[in-house]
Formats: C-alpha cells, structure tokens, sequence
C-alpha cells in the first residue's frame, strides 16, 4: 500500500529532487506540492515547483503558490545561489505546469480535511503549514505524521545556533512542533552523512532519459553552492530527498523520541531547534528525531525512485 | 459619505455594543463582521456576534466565525465574566444569523481585495487581522486605515506590561504593526476617561424599543465586571465602541503620531505595546495613538448611534 | 535625631545637588559619597563628587571612585551634555577632595557593615551597590531602606521603555530590587512635578555665600541640556536632590507598594523597570513606588537644605 | 619553567582531583585556590577547597571562600550527590587548611595585579572572575590565559541547551567572555572522551600513600553519580582536572577559534554558550574552544601530576 502524502517545499534544487524521488518512490503517492518563499522568494519556488511536475511528466499532482512571507520574522534572502545553471536561475524556457488556483495553505486544509493525504513532507520554512494549521486546527488530528527536514541538535547552519528552514520562520516551527500531530525531525546533524559524491552523480546520470539528465544537473549545481566549514562533512549533503525518502521508509532512519521547542526569544539563539532527548523539563516528547541514516540505503532508494519515474 | 468598515471583535458585551453603534452611526456603513476567540472561545464570540446582528436586525452582513487559538501562544482564559445576564452565558433563547460559510481571516481578505470596505476596526485580539495579512499580503495596500483598541502607554490592564487584547495574541499584533497599513491605536490609558457612568446607562436605556433595552443590559453587564484598581478611572471604561465611535469620527480623539513595537521576546513585558512618541530608534512612526478623548462628545455620539439604529 | 546614609551617584549636575543637599539638610547625617560610571565616566563622577565636597566644606565625607563598567552591558553614553558650565565639563581649576583609596563597592560594604550608615541613597546606576550586595550578601538585611532614583511606570526617558538609571545597568538594578532591603523607588513619573523653574533658580541664587551660587550654576546647567517632548513638564525636573530630600523627609511622597521588576530580556524593553501596583504576579511588593511629590513642600525643603549648608 | 595559575572551583570531588593535579603538575606553580557556591554551598565549597589543600599538603597555598550566590540569577542546586563518600558530605574529621581572610574576588584581584599569576584555571561557576574582573577591570590585560571547563557545542548537560558550570551563572560567563582576556574553553562535548574508568581508577589507587588512596576515594564517588543518556560516553567523564592538565599542556588538546557568546535571553536557551566556529556573526574570535583531546596523553597526565604530588 502507498503512502498519500503532500509536499510543501520552496524549490530550490534539492526540494526539486524530493519531488522527483516522491513522484517515483515506489511506497509513496504524490497527491500535491505546496510551496512558499524560501531558498527563493514565494513567486520562483511556486514555478520551480511547476517546472519539476512537468518534468516529472506527472499532470495530475496539483502544485501551489503559498506564502510568500515568514508569518512574523522578516524574509531572510539566501546568500548563496548558482545562477548560471538548474533552479536557482530563472528558466523561462522550460515547460511548467499550471499552478493550483488555491494558496498553499488552502490546499494543504483542503487536502488534509478530506483525508486525501495522510502524510505532510516538509523540505522548506514551515510558513506554509502554520497557515493551515491556524486556520483549521482541526487537521492536525487527522495527520499520520509529518516529515520535517530541519533544525539542528549541535550547531547550526546559518547562525552558531540555528539552522536554515527553522530560522526562515521560527514562529511558524513553534506552532508546528506544538499542533500535536506526530513529527519526524531531520536535522542537519542526522541527514549530514548521506552526501552529493561523484558516484551518486554518476549512478543518477546513468539513468536513462530526461529524468537521470535533470537529476544530475540538480545535483551538480547544488555541489557548485558547498562551503565546507570545520564541522562539514567530506560531501556536500543532499539534503531534501531524504524527507521523501525517509517518509517512504522510515526503516532508513535512526531515530529517538525526544521534546522539540523552537527558541523565539533568545539574543544568540533566536530560531534553535532546543533538543531534549532526556525529556529533562517534564515536557512530553513531540517529535522522533532522526541521530542518523543507513546513508548506502538511502542512496540506494534515491536511485531507485528516479530510475521507477524515468520509467513510468 | 459613509465609511465602509468591517469590524473584527470577539463579543463579549463591549464587542456586541461597538457592533451596535457601528450599525447605527450616521457616518459608517457597516459591511461585515468577524468574530475569533479572545473574550471568550470562538464558537461562543460567532454566536454572539451573529446574536448582536440579529438584534440590530441587520441580515444584510455577514458574520464570521474565525481563529480558535492565538497564532503563536497559547490561549489566554478571560477570569472576570458575568454569568448571570448579557452575552458572558450562553443564550440560546436569543435569536442569532447565520453564519457566513467564510472564516473570518478569508471574509477580511474578500471584503478588503473587492474593495468593499476601506476601513478595518478591531476590538479584540489581531489573529484574524494577522492570519488575513500573511494570506493575503497585498490587501495591506488597500486598507485605508485599521482602527485597533489595545495597548497601552504606561502600565498594562492584563499583566504589569501588557493590555489584554494584545497579550492575547502579540505575534499577531506584531504582524498587523508591520504591515504597513495607517493604524490609530486606542490604548487603556487613551480612553479610559470614558467611562460607564449611571447617566450614560440612563441614556442608554431612555431610548425607545429593544435596542436601548439590549444596550442597556449589556452596559450594566459590563459594569458588575469592573475591579477598580490603584490606577482606575471612577467608571468601568466604555471601551471597544470607541473604536467604532473613532472611526467613524476622528476628531473624537487627540492623537500623536508614534512607533509602536510589539515586544515578543521579554520576560516580564511579553505583549507590551512599546509605544516611542519620541521615534528614538529611529524607524518612522506606523501609528497614531490616541492620547485623550473629548469624553462629552464621544457620549453623545454613543447615543446618536444607538438611536439611529433604534429608529432605523 | 538625623538618619545616616550614604550616597551613591554619578554627579553630574543634579548628582551634584543631592550631595549639597544631604550636606546641609537637617534630618540627614552624610556619612560617605559612592561614585561609579553613568552620566559621565567613573574618573570623572569620582572627581566632581569631590569637588563637590570640597565646596560643601564637608571634610568628614569620604568619596570613592567605583564602577567603571555596568555589570554585564556595554557602557550607555549620555547624548547631552552642558559642556561650557558646571560639572559636565573637566575643570581643573576647582579644589576637591582627596578620593577614598576603596572602591565605592568596599565602601558601601565597610559602611553598612559597621552599621555607620543606614539608609542609601542612589541617583545613578546601580552597579556600585549591587556589587557590594554580591560581594557581601549579609549587608542586605542591614540596610534599612534604599531611596532609588529611577525607572519609570509609563514610558521610558532614555528608550521608549527604559529609563536612564536603570537602563546604564539593568543587571545590577535586578540584583538591587531582589536583594530584600526595603527600597522606596522614585520612578520619572513621580517626580517630573518638581521643576527647575526660574523662580526656584531665583531662590537658590539668592542663598548668600558660595553654596548658593554654585548650586544655581549647576541649576542652570541642567536647564540648558532639557529637551521637551510630547509628554514633558513645563521645567527640566530638579530629579536627583529630590531622592534626598525623600530620604530625608517621606512625608514628601505619595507612595504604592508594589513589585518592581527589571527586564532582562526584553528586545524593545531592555531595561524596563516593570511595576506591577496590583501585584498580578503573585510576587510581594519589593518597594513603595511614588505616585507624586508635593512639590510646594520640595523645593521648599530644597531651598532649606541648601542655606543650612550655606550658613553652617 | 612553571606556569604560576589561580584555580577557582566548586569543590565537587572533580574539583577537589583539579586541585590535587594542579598541586602536583610538573609544569605548574599553584598559587592560589579561590572557591565559590555551585556545586554545593559556598561554605561547604570553600571546605572542601581547605580540606584538599591540606590533604595535598601545600600550607603555602592560600584558598578563600567566594560568592555564595550568582550575580543575577537565582542559584541553582546540584541534584546528584554522593551523600556517603568523598565530598559530597560533610566530613567534619577531615584535617582542613585555615581560609584566607579575603573573598576570593579579592584574591583573585590581588594575585593577578600583583603578576604572581599568570592563568587562572575555572571548573565552577564564574562569578568569583567575574566580580574581580568588574571590580577592576585592568586585570584582564594581566591574565595571559583563562582556562574554563564549561559550556557546550552541541546540546547541553543540564538543560538541553545549557552545561551546568555556565548555568549556574549565565551574566558571570558573559562578563568572562567579554573581558578581553585569552580564553581556552573546554565544553563537555570536547572533553567527554576521558572518561573514569575502572582501569584509571586501579592506576591511581596503585600510587602509593595517602593521595592515591584520596584521588581513588574521589573518583570511585564520582562515578556512582554518573547517570549516562542517550548520547553519553561510556565512562563518567574526567571534568574538571583536564581543565588543569590542559592548561599545563595545551598540545594534549585539539582547538577551534571560535566566538562564544553566552544566551542571556532565551526561553528555552537562558545560559547556552553559542560556539560560533565559523566566527558567521562577524564579530572576532574570543575563545579557544576545544573541540577533542589525546585520552592516553590526558590519563598518563593525570596520573603523573598524582604521583608527583605524592612523592614531593
């Protein structure tokens, strides 16, 4: 049986790549893409987003426009892009589809509400959901688990202290992380070993059609924007696919249960993902927190969904 | 010519008198109005609201039921009610509208795009306004003016720092400040001096037919909550039908122009209206805040409008 | 019988005339002046609180140099400053004291200790004291009251949300206001009634003697750096001689109890003295805070203070 | 040539076996120990500094009781104790050294600005550093380097954002970290790795007389307090010692330049020390922060120092 899950992203290379992997994965039914402002501001992501469904060749996934702010925050602008080639540039050239006449918020209620998806994959700012979940918080009940790629239990990878999609909207996160529905956490430490190596690039560009092609061109242009640090792994990561991957078969992950609180005061630490995998302040747990990934399997079934949507 | 306005409260019995005097006053055309939990739950402060349009028997606008839950916080409880009489208990004798299939944030964003209103009053927590402008961005460009009742200057009427309506939901009011629409603010300390006095019941209830008799319960309601404190006025303060009262007429109110920050982040002052009539930070001013009243003058028109509406 | 404290201050002008004040007034016995930094540098509050004492002729005072840095913040530096007369300016030419060799922090220490003095006096930031409070915790429970000049109950004179005494250092007015000494706190709102008026400097300069002239000077040096706003006075307030005149005489201020607490935290009220006269916290009163002055009774006090100096 | 070093610590049995090592080291002259509140109550810490001193017999080596509070916030109690052996107890029968008359701020002002130290090694909580390093700021020009065991790079000890020692007096950490001074931090992430084995403790029971016996006593009580998690090392760490060891042999550690600021505002964070490794926020490097150690080197170390303390 396969698993009915949306994805809300802001495409962005590797969000490109989870949808790819999600519209192939064997254990996974793409219902729709919802995106918003990110990596890029909310109007690129949403076309980017259009751009990969096409193709995906996948008319049936509705793709959506969504915020195209942080609910409280100011928009943060990415710092580093590759504007020469894949989806940081803008590539009017390219076959997109139509976008969903729903914001993104709307279509994840709409979605959710009608039970047409069980599952919520996230590889963006969690703006998106927050939305959704505000205006009817009744859905959270109805959500089997939502599949966050994010935040951080050592350092971070935008501040000392936080890490990219959470900062991008804390407050969003908060209201996440407290709206009760189950929550797999991938944070930059337990996602860093599954690596871009030029065998993974090799074996994607060895997929025959359209899709190994796109694949590969993502994949090179997200080595392109690695800046490795004293921390860093030997690769740069690869990031969101691993939601989509991790969604469709959690047996991937190394995970333990552990309490979640995004920092929203703090002078250093504003946007932190606060791990407690002790449970020290008598808060339940909230999240199962992803330690670390079976990163030759992960990269196995990376391949294989690819390899399933170049052939469908 | 009349203002067109769309009035968001959480009725409560001030609530229900602002909807009272906005549906009667000479200069407002009321269009909508939208309701979300605050005062009490949100399913009550619809009802309530649909209960307050049934009165001013006006089935031509629309009433909403909006945001159950604070955007960010957790709901705050309201610990002073009037049990016995008004619109504090569930009265299910009454007579109440429909509700609009809409929620009150997606009626904000469709009365405001189409045009219909140009002016947004708010008597109780921002989270509908918040949810609307985070929606729907632009629709900041087309309000002429936001007339909120919250806040204060000097001490707070909820905690030592913060006014109710704001603490409620302060991530909210911090959208509704930053974005970029002309706000007045009416805080506690700039209306306090109109208060319910026995005269003004008096009035009240002197008007002919069922509107003086509904106005004059809820007034007298309100009275039996009042817990004067070191700083209080010699009357429970008329509140949130000033704010329709202001924007209906501004030259009720003597404003200065000011920079009003929301703090988010404090751990005695989290909800505070950080109002700088000086602009010392430097950032231009995005409010103009009522500092007085001309109490006689906003009586009188407290009366016109619940005549008006009597006799209508 | 006359109370013994001692003062702790950053003259400062004003700081200048609450010396000459405990120097001459009647009910007080001036045991020892503390300087640290604030309005100016901490080498320059020690030298001018010791020429300060030089034109008082008070040989028996010791003063001390303290703080050079607040506790834990960056240094404030005040934006106005006379700096053709008075004290604002170096002025090498005027005789003054020879310095304690203790820190002002020691000195408190030393003096509270030994039981020569009861009853402190602050007109600048609280860093010297809160220092003495932690070096030795014991002298809490032997003062019998610390006289604050400071913080606000409505908005802020430095930041919209923060007064200049307390915000040169919040940790140590944090450290201060939970040490458990008695403390009356005489916030900017309560004493802005006592101005510096051209009859009240017509007064003092008619005191005959040195006393008088220097004391009008340093009168007329604060009249010249005060900077109206929305909310001012008609007159630059007199400030720092009133929280020895208090001392001195209570009878002189309308007083709450109240719990004051500083925040620590705060993005937009750093610094805050938060004053909650309902006590909604559940905390006890931590000070009686003054409402008002009885500024006839004040400035006469004043001016008695001043020619008792003058003709001792 | 030796390394003239000040130990400030909590003495706590790790700080006890950081003593007794710094009294033995080859490499280094002890000066003086100055102990404060943290681990237990400042009476029983400066005690315990007294008993151990004269268990190392070292009567030249003045120790002097300290803060007995942190400087804002509340104090904090350990929560794990070893109520029947080594330290944790009371042991009025242990032979214990004469306190020095000063507080150990004083102390500490006074070996520094008088060059007999050059190092001050911490293993408590810093407010004894900090209260000298405001009382007169000068000595941080004197200090070549401060050696503190504390803080974290990843997720905390106490809470999960925070280590104990910083926690205990997060405004004291900020004042030490912004003093100017060299710092070389070593956080329980870069030190875990040492662990108290059994191995370890049979080589330090061989040493012969009294010192093996006691630094035996101290480590078997240690570790019926280690309470391992999900992320802990085998073994009860080390502490406190290796900050010794380290300071009288960098080459045994591995370090990073690195910014530290000390979270003062968090909800979730209060006390975090932020390692900013990639030095993102612009400001300069403040600390050496170590990030791994050579185990063998560090055990051989340790028991070399025993040794020699037991045979001088």
């Amino acid at each position: 049986m396969t698993l009915p899950i949306l994805l809300d992203c802001d495409p962005g290379n590797d969000d490109a790549l989870g949808i790819l992997v999600a519209a192939g994965h064997a254990n996974i039914a793409l219902k729709a893409v919802t995106t918003g402002a990110g990596h890029l501001a909310g109007d690129r992501t949403a076309r980017n987003g259009a751009i990969t469904l096409a193709a995906a060749n996948r008319p049936d996934v509705p793709v959506a426009k969504g915020a195209m702010l942080p609910l409280v925050r100011e928009r943060l602008i990415a710092g580093i892009l590759d504007l020469d080639t894949a989806l940081d540039p803008e590539r009017p050239e390219l076959p997109a589809r139509e976008l969903d006449p729903r914001h993104s918020a709307e279509l994840i209620v709409d979605m959710v509400s009608s039970g047409a998806v069980s599952t919520v994959v996230t590889t963006g700012p969690l703006t998106n959901l927050a939305l959704a979940l505000r205006r009817a918080p009744d859905i959270a009940a109805k959500i089997d688990r939502v599949v966050i790629l994010g935040g951080s239990l050592g350092l971070g990878n935008k501040t000392a202290a936080a890490e990219w999609n959470i900062l991008c909207d804390p407050e969003a996160a908060s209201i996440v992380f407290g709206a009760g529905a189950p929550i797999t956490l991938i944070p930059v430490d337990g996602s860093a070993d599954v690596g871009i190596s030029p065998e993974l690039i090799a074996r994607t560009e060895a997929i025959s059609g359209p899709i190994g092609q796109f694949a590969a061109e993502l994949l090179r242009s997200l080595v392109t924007t690695f800046r490795p640090g004293v921390f860093s792994p030997a690769f740069m990561p690869l990031n969101d696919p691993i939601a989509t991957l991790v969604a469709g078969d959690p047996s991937l992950a190394r995970t333990v249960p552990a309490r979640v609180d995004i920092e929203l005061a703090g002078k250093h630490t504003y946007g932190r993902s606060v791990v407690d995998v002790a449970l020290r302040n008598g808060l339940p747990a909230n999240a199962d927190v992803v330690l670390g990934l079976d990163a030759t399997r992960v990269e196995q079934a990376f391949i294989d969904a690819l390899t399933r949507l170049a052939h469908s």
